[in-house]
């Protein structure tokens, strides 16, 4: 990372305050290369029948059979969109560089808490996938390589279609592979803010249910997981402990990347930018686990 | 990383054997980008009595005021030099990538086991330590701002110094930084092989007591540790449960870079070479933890 960069980033801190949200958005929207012309966008096309179940595909003239990469934003479970809606490149980044590197691109609008709580992220995923898995070859991607990414509440929607089977489009997931960027894994463990209420409900008791940790270390779908530097706190601890349960249960070191300079956004908003650092990683993964 | 190389590190496994430890090293020498003619050498600097306490030291002309890398070897505490003894650019092509970045570089050669037992790694660096203090400036090098790197027992050697106060050449350790790629931390529950074995003794009541974990935790140095996808088991799951000491005592992530399609001894191989991913972190850690 350049050492203006770096040290921007840094200067806002780790709490999700709003000008640290605004602040690392500029960031990055300064330093997006802008949209590859030749790529085609689709527009809103539905997996399902809330209004939210909706994604937009990205992909270059005659791509075919290319894997795909499906991106879910954060926002704390009652926020977010695949489009900003102040005109700033977010998510497209996300779906744009998936087809420059010969991807079809994938962005994805979720139902929102408090109106739908848990499970309904890993319900519309399941709902994703079965949609991609039937109609992705129309569009250019290879059904049998889907990679889920997210950030954040993004993030744990993806964990938790992974670790929890009973969510699964098909046995096994129908997945080729995982992209976690700052997660949530233990969400008895996690702080129980508004967010977290609102998505998961005000029962703590209900809460070890939904955690992935423990299906995350079992599963055979290859992960990328990562914590930044600069990550808001308790997703640093989150982090940490999923970390020591790997470690203790299989005596390897997780898929875990610490990634230098970023914050608890940077990650997401940078692909596409000229900080490649976390788009690198991506590629590399995808490559390394292709079919 | 190249996905050649990266399919080319995996092939050769996790574990030190022979053709492992060979193969990854001609990966490497194949890939080293040469030395740089403008750098200067002055080899076999003594920095004490033992025939193993020397240095070679790497500068440009007319540096002045340079950071100072110091680099230690691996060799499970037995074996290893600053110098291959068949030809191969290791590790002059650390010494040679520190100067090339502007940088005094340093590579040493320290005390063996089993005929130097613990605590003779960090005495020696101590005695580094004090000799670069009061001589570097005179080849250039800032005093102030001298990093240990090291790698495997090398890096042991140099996590022992940080954590283990009584070994410091002065108050705070007299360093700016430590980088430590695959380390050993918590002696105590490391495999006790016969390299362990040599270096620590065969009472294994004593080993606790040689522990890095919460030196490396309580201490106010710079760190930045690394383990890789590669990395030989047991150090994968002391760096696991590095992340997990370091993530219950201070609740963050720490400064732990799991290095994609690395194994155990490329990362110190890499540096100087177009594999240049571990180089650059190394650079990005000196520069935000410059004086």
């Amino acid at each position: 990372m350049s050492p203006d960069l770096r040290d921007a980033i840094a200067a806002l801190g780790t709490d999700l305050s709003l000008p640290m949200m605004q602040g690392t958005q500029a960031l990055f929207a300064e330093r997006h290369l802008g949209f590859d012309p030749e790529v085609q966008v689709t527009e809103d096309v539905r997996y399902g029948d809330d209004p939210r179940n909706r994604m937009d595909l990205f992909r270059k003239p005659g791509v075919e059979g290319a894997p795909i990469l499906v991106y879910l934003h954060g926002g704390g479970f009652v926020q977010g969109d695949k489009r900003s809606p102040v005109g700033l490149p977010f998510y497209q980044n996300v779906g744009d560089f998936a087809a420059r590197n010969g991807m079809l691109g994938v962005t994805v609008t979720y139902r929102l808490a408090p109106g739908h709580q848990w499970p309904s992220g890993p319900e519309d995923l399941a709902a994703v996938v079965r949609g991609l898995r039937a109609n992705a070859a129309q569009h250019g991607g290879d059904p049998t390589r889907i990679y889920l990414a997210g950030q954040s509440a993004g993030a744990v929607h993806v964990a938790s279609y992974v670790a929890h089977l009973q969510f699964h489009a098909e046995p096994g997931g129908g997945i080729a592979g995982a992209i976690l960027l700052s997660c949530v894994y233990d969400v008895a463990t996690a702080h129980a803010n508004q967010f977290h209420k609102a998505y998961y409900g005000e029962d703590s008791a209900s809460y070890a249910a939904c955690s992935t940790t423990h299906g995350l270390i079992a599963t055979d779908v290859p992960l990328l997981m990562t914590v930044s530097e600069h990550d808001v706190a308790d997703f640093q601890k989150q982090a940490a402990a999923m970390v020591a349960a790997w470690g203790a249960a299989k005596g390897t070191y997780p898929p875990m990347l610490r990634l230098t300079g970023h914050n608890h956004l940077s990650p997401g908003l940078s692909l596409g930018s000229s900080e490649d650092g976390v788009g690198r990683e991506i590629l590399e993964f995808i490559a390394a686990h292709g079919a």
